[in-house]
């Protein structure tokens, strides 16, 4: 397989040392910085140095765009006016909702793999670096079925789990387990340091618990103000949730309302309870196969629908009939409670499947 | 030593250890819970299971009051009428502004040792539980001197760093980096659990950063609650500052204003060092020597000041005079550099200050 990377720093990077490595793929790489690109060249990172965007993609199956979130909307255009037509294009940007008018074209996946914050440049790339990380798509109506397909078979290749979402809900999600955070951790440093400004100069001994709660305050500002602008509309509602969720707890605290407190306090314990355990699902792969009318979007629409239903897509595969009249989708979801689940959606959905 | 220690848990017990085997102490303990009684007898926290406070208190020369927050001021206020009238009385609770009508009492110093959140019980227990831990102190002018001196020369003895200051700064310092950490925590997983429900049965793949910054959500109610409710006034102090510094950053992301979204990244990230590097501070002990008129609050004065210049008193004794008419103070200083702004900081309040 023929891969392009457009941009080699630690995610194109690690993208396409995996790609090579682990699915013996060719890979080309375009980066405008030339020392990066000569130094990926140079370490074993991409077989082929590329001159300019068009030598990458000229014959690529698949192309990675890993650019900053604020130059993706416009570089991901130019891949996809560069890319041959049975080509998917994909992105790893940490909010979709830039990205979401290139949608139109049945070729572009945004992507977004939930690895590698802590670093960057290509020399810390990996080819494990995605090793059992979630890897969000966000398929649309519009995606080329056979394209997602090569697009999740290629990312499960590279060692990470990928999971289909839609654009908006992938910012939302974003925007409440990561850029939030990161707001809070800002707003909360701040805060402790103008304790500490009014108080002469005795420092305040910080515990363990708020360095957790800390950790990411203040990170890089060449990536983190490129997020919050192009995650603002998601990010806004939640900065808005968490301002009425402190006016209750401020009027609890007013009122002396303990059972309230504890009430809220509760409820806390048992959300981050079920977060937890989001992350700990497991068991047997099963194999179901679902024969598809071939029309654009249905492997799109059963991806999302399960995603939806809390379903994971361990693995997934195409099968064309050779009158491209119809196909069998083959999914393997891991655990008997799930493989059930998914089984009631599809029929849901007027979906036969059965297991081989 | 002879030291009664009222309330047997987790606080209490390592209290009774530490004096018993670092300093030697009879340890007389007294707890409600006669099943804590017994454990922390039979296990060798305490040297004697008193039947009452008077008994636990009859001759003790320290008290230390180590029960919920929320029980706390009755408790003292009881444990200030049994005590004799040359023993010192602390507490352990995690807000200290409760206390401050005990405060009139000259043997009462609030206490608060920043160590053991994580488990509970006298089972639990450990003579170690507060090396190199801060504990708080908060003397008032009404402190007498040789009781303060006293508590302090204890808890250094627990392995504990002693540090003065103020109830009310105390207040504001720990719903600063303690209290509303929680809170936000608790905001966090409500809203990520909330955008879950919004997305059918999908879980929010949650990573590292999101589980630092939640780590402290839903927090034992049994003690939050109290505590809570006990520093309602600083903490909703912190969370208007929250919400008004949040209006600023959706203010900021509606404007789409790049710059002013940096701006504010970067000072998160000059606090945050500021924060951390403020928790490694170190160097030789340097002895100053500081005579004093018997008034009464010297002590006190000197510990708040020098603490509220960012100096750490390492350790002090208190000399007085036969006729008790004057005495000397001498303090251990951390370096020199501090040891330098403590010698300003004592000119500045017209003492005379030596080095022996």
């Amino acid at each position: 397989v023929r891969i392009a990377v457009i941009g080699v720093g630690l995610i194109g990077g690690s993208v396409a040392l995996a790609a090579r490595e682990r699915l013996g793929a060719t890979v080309l790489g375009y980066d405008p910085d030339l020392a990066a690109l000569g130094l990926a060249q140079r370490r074993g990172v991409i077989d082929v140095a590329a001159i300019s965007l068009e030598e990458a993609l000229a014959e690529a199956e698949a192309a990675f765009v890993a650019a900053p979130v604020g130059l993706l909307a416009d570089l991901v255009a130019r891949v996809l006016e560069a890319a041959p037509p049975d080509c998917v294009v994909t992105d790893v940007g940490s909010t979709k909702q830039p990205l979401t008018t290139l949608a139109a074209d049945e070729r572009f996946v945004g992507g977004h793999p939930l690895a590698g914050a802590e670093t960057a440049g290509v020399i810390h790339a990996r080819a494990d670096l995605f090793e059992g990380a979630t890897w969000y798509l966000t398929p649309t109506a519009n995606t080329e079925g056979i394209l997602y397909e090569r697009l999740h078979r290629l990312i499960s290749g590279l060692g990470a789990k990928p999971l289909a979402i839609e654009a908006d809900a992938h910012d939302a999600m974003m925007a409440a387990v990561s850029h939030l955070p990161h707001v809070l951790a800002n707003v909360l440093v701040g805060q402790a340091a103008a304790v500490l400004a009014s108080q002469g100069e005795r420092l305040p001994a910080t515990g363990p618990s708020f360095r957790d709660a800390t950790r990411v305050a203040g990170a890089n500002s060449s990536i983190w103000t490129d997020i919050y602008l192009a995650n603002a509309d998601a990010l806004i509602t939640q900065i808005d949730a968490v301002i009425q969720a402190l006016a209750q707890v401020r009027a609890d605290l007013s009122a002396a309302d303990g059972p309230a407190l504890t009430a809220w306090n509760e409820g806390a314990a048992v959300d981050r309870r079920s977060l937890l355990e989001a992350q700990l699902a497991g068991g047997e792969l099963i194999e179901l196969r679902v024969p598809v009318p071939n029309r654009p979007g249905v492997v799109a629409q059963i991806a999302l629908e399960l995603s939806r239903a809390g379903v994971n897509i361990a693995d997934l595969a195409l099968y064309p009939a050779a009158d491209m009249s119809q196909g069998v989708v083959v999914l393997w979801i891991t655990g008997a409670e799930l493989a059930e689940r998914a089984e009631q959606r599809l029929a849901g959905m007027d979906l036969g499947v059965y297991r081989p």
